[in-house]
């Protein structure tokens, strides 16, 4: 471990930009943020659903989709195929685009597909406690990570059910802070 | 104008990490890079299609639709209207989702939607040269700015003639790298 200078930004708008931004006091560095995108995929196996339970914050212990940020240089295609891997150990065969969320509270958009696993096998990775294919009747919902893997899991269920094959946004009214409990969510676990 | 030390950054990975990340060299800042999205839209009036003459680089002259990058806290539909309203001074009515495109080798992922413009009223921003209203017949293919401004045409030309209401992707084989006339774009201009 180095002893470095703690970083000291001043949020101020940038010469020649028109929005305020984080820029760095000793070097001037100004530090874009933008919105993040995230992958992730609803995947079957013979009908059952493949899900998650989280070994890390935020919500650790909670139940999820196969999901996570892309990466520089990948296609959401190749970003979600890659985090079931992952997460999952999971050779997914994607079919289509199921849904996009929005979660502008905390700058999300949300590329969700809908996916096969033609093998069947699955195994934990390091950011997954355990994992198990639920029928969707056995879906643990009180124990679900995020209202949006509750919005994926209700409009696969839609699409398998016949739904056109146009994909899902948020549900009418939804900016994916509240659980359907009623929980609000922490910043961090949106 | 002050005067810092530059910027210094060392390309490591950083303790907890599992990627090459920025880190700079003073202060130990992890400037993580993320795609970007980029929200867009196909406009039309009475049947014609509203282009803009970029008044900026990277393609400065060049024609393209009402785009630009997601803000923090905005979802993907408030960007679209937005960036119209900016470059076009334009009070959109989005329709749908006319298009998911991804180009991997800048880390773009594009989110096009067809809108309406109730009253017809525009007039050019200042990232705008010119603003004009085109038949599909009309419109000036060689002087389009980017592939996926040709793609987003031709693909609302196909929504317009009765394609199923299902977003687009990136035409087949195409990573967005090279206009249709063969031209490579240089790497700021992807």
């Amino acid at each position: 471990m180095s002893t470095l200078a703690p970083p000291s930004f001043t949020i101020r708008v940038p010469e020649g930009d028109e929005r305020e931004r984080r820029v760095c006091n000793r070097c001037g560095f100004v530090d874009y943020r933008n919105p993040k995108i995230v992958v992730g995929s609803v995947v079957r196996a013979s009908g059952r659903i493949l899900l998650c339970r989280r070994a890390i914050e935020p919500r650790r212990g909670f139940w999820t989709i196969p999901a996570g940020y892309l990466e520089l240089n990948e296609t959401p295609e190749d970003g979600a195929r890659r985090e079931a891997r992952e997460e999952a150990g999971a050779a997914i065969a994607i079919r289509r685009l199921l849904a996009v969320y929005s979660v502008p509270r905390i700058s999300q958009v949300q590329l969700i597909f809908r996916a096969d696993l033609p093998d069947g096998e699955a195994r934990p990775g390091i950011e997954t406690l355990e994992l198990r294919f639920f029928g969707f009747d056995e879906i643990p919902w009180d124990e679900l990570a995020f209202p949006s893997v509750h919005w994926a899991l209700r409009h696969d269920a839609e699409a398998e059910a016949g739904a056109p094959p146009i994909p899902f946004g948020n549900p009418d009214g939804q900016a994916g802070d509240v659980l359907p409990s009623g929980q609000r969510l922490a910043d961090d676990a949106l």
